[in-house]
């Protein structure tokens, strides 16, 4: 993320000089993708746009929006606003869920991430959500709309809320529950960690509550410790109410050795209906230097009708 | 807006270099906003591209594009290019008809302009009109089709000139009135202002000449004082011929104490058919410095079946 | 991929630090474009981004993608990443084939490229080619899908390799055959070319292998010459198999004199149920400095229903 633009422009009603800033940056690859029965070339590349700035008074503003680059066509997603201060940091758009925002996802392995024999194949209940791929950890909220309850789903901007005091985290999302007039689903999140020495724990708790029917709720607890070159990640989740999800937990792990990394990830999950399955992944990156690196991994599952996924490639950062 | 990045591309046809920029800017919202039953949250984000140069003989050229951000996805659009020089401005693409270029639209109140209680809601025939949101002067052509007259509505992209003369300013715009081959409404407009002191007066005529049926036209006359800190702007606008526009007149006023602004606007029109309605805002803007201001506004009008309107928010510029 | 707030924004697998920079750049034109029956508006802004870097063991790497406008729209396209040192270049997404890699096409001419009554007109099976235009040399593979064979057509990514040894250039390029797990066309394409003082020659060969019936294939030869201050460009095309193109020829100059350049094509194509056309166009360009240019010119055909076209306008570089 490179090149920062200094802005001028005053805003409409006010003679100030806007002194925010605009960079641009990006992400590339290409490599080859097996999808469980060929090798695919597979490349793209995405521009991101940050915007930042800092009011007379102290506090920070900004957003960022992407251009993607998908099979000849772009589209702007992950686009957010915010502002910040000693208060915390106040984000509106397509932003993550509490937890997500705490805890992040397992480590991601290969250049492509290797999703196609993930947990959403589990069962169709699964395909719905937004969060359940190989290494995501399964949360219920976020991400402009997190499990579908029913056709009234929140489709954003959601709104979070992070902030740091000394050893202590915390967080809380929700979504508006209105498209115009029209009630649709609202999500709330909360979650909390505290970090001592190499060590941090966290908990989170996710509510949809539907137009219709009963509410789906989860916990979450989570886990991260750092031993030497080596950190590991791991965390328990419940459903209850009517999420379709009953229980998943996971573990994730990276080393970084000089310029080589290595990452390996399992990953459970079960359904309510009762239908389970278990993901696992294993990769490697080797640091080129100037943004560029090897990037190549092994993903599969114990569910059936998946197949191995594997890749190798070349992931730039711009 | 911004920072500058020097390209150094050749002409395809030119041994020339090319020593124009690009510059990228933008502007975010955040906030929440009451549609008359409920109050949403709503953010924004868009990028915004500026492209300048000077030819050898003087010549200034560019042009702009934005990407906007909208439910995760980007369109581009405002986006035209120009020419210009002692002659004036010529611009083509997405440009505003003669009279729009001139004298604008009243003030824009709230952090998302609040056009949801507008003149739209008079008529079905006002609906399908670009230039009728709450604090928007009616004008009957430009941004890329004006008054939808028919099926063959002019698609752009639209030529405008633009050029100030010592006191007097003046305005050309018009549509080619061919999709391709095929004939489709013509559009075009003329203005002129003439500026004495703190006072500003202008005439607009424009013109849609559809491919059947007779033409409708529309006449306007507007001015702009400037008392101390304070701005006022007023219009009255005669539609006849086949204008869905009967008339329409409003005045809007800004004034600035410091780093706080107030708006206001009171605006009415009259269909064809005697529907009728007026519209009117009231909004303040405070500004954090550094190209962030809290921004907020309360909209409503007479017409049936209209709520009121409000929102406060944080905007940015970049 | 997800966003994780305490995570650092270095490259996820590595500590190093990306130096890789984007520059943006793009191009503009307006102007009047006469279609064979009418004069019509024509103008455009496009943004493109270009991405480099450098690994620390000196490989180059990046990519790039353009923001395109057309009538109110954006789409990315043109989106390629390549990585590049001593061995070459190897270049992967929306790139041409390898033959058009080395020997590009007959000059354009007019600020918009007059297309309208090109090659492309003599049959049907024609226009399902990416790369017959009036000025385009027939290519039968490359720009993310080539000759159309049947409904499986190759929709990319493509590889591109392109390397230069002294007086020698090579070229190869191929698709993966692939859409997922389905089989589509398979490309491929070799080129090579040599230089000697002011002249150029170069061979290329493509096939397209479809999922039902014959290949089609395709060989040409290519030649450059430089005198004084004229390029000329010449080339012959056979087709063979169930190629579209029984053959095809043509020849291109561009003189500079000073600012201004002026350039002409003739360009023959017949099928393979031999309906045969002849393309030809005269343009000139005068270049204004600071990256504009004014650009125009007239193309025509003998091909039965197409009209004369012209242009005449500015276009920039930034």
């Amino acid at each position: 993320m490179k090149k920062v633009l200094f802005a001028t422009t005053a805003l409409v009603f006010s003679a100030g000089i806007a002194a925010a800033e605009v960079s641009v940056g990006g992400d590339g690859r290409m490599g080859v993708v097996y999808n469980g029965s060929d090798w695919n070339f597979s490349s793209r590349i995405r521009v991101s746009f940050t915007a930042s700035g800092t009011t007379d008074g102290g506090l920070e503003f900004g957003g960022s929006v992407r251009a993607d680059q998908a099979s000849k066509a772009t589209s702007g997603t992950a686009a957010s606003v915010y502002i910040s201060g000693a208060f915390g940091k106040l984000s509106m758009g397509d932003v993550v869920g509490a937890p997500e925002a705490l805890f992040g996802d397992l480590p991601e392995v290969g250049y492509t991430d290797l999703d196609g024999a993930g947990l959403s194949n589990i069962s169709t209940a699964f395909g719905d959500r937004n969060n359940v791929g190989a290494n995501e950890i399964p949360y219920l909220t976020g991400d402009n709309g997190g499990m579908v309850v029913d056709s009234t789903d929140n489709s954003g901007p959601n709104l979070l809320y992070t902030g740091t005091f000394g050893a202590f985290s915390v967080a809380a999302s929700m979504s508006d529950g209105k498209a115009g007039s029209t009630s649709v689903n609202q999500e709330y999140a909360v979650a909390g960690a505290y970090t001592f020495g190499n060590y941090t724990v966290g908990l989170g708790y996710e509510i949809v509550d539907p137009t219709t029917g009963s509410n789906a709720k989860q916990a979450m607890i989570s886990g991260v410790a750092q031993f030497g070159n080596t950190s590991v990640k791991a965390y328990y989740a419940d459903g209850s109410g009517s999420n379709t999800l009953d229980k998943g937990y996971g573990i994730g792990a990276t080393s970084v050795f000089g310029a080589t990394s290595v990452m390996a990830y399992v990953n459970y999950a079960k359904d309510s209906d009762g239908a389970e399955g278990t993901a696992y992944g294993l990769g490697a990156a080797y640091d080129l230097g100037g943004g560029a690196s090897i990037v190549g991994g092994v993903a599969d599952s114990d569910i059936d009708g998946t197949d191995t996924q594997a890749d190798l490639g070349v992931k730039f950062s711009f």
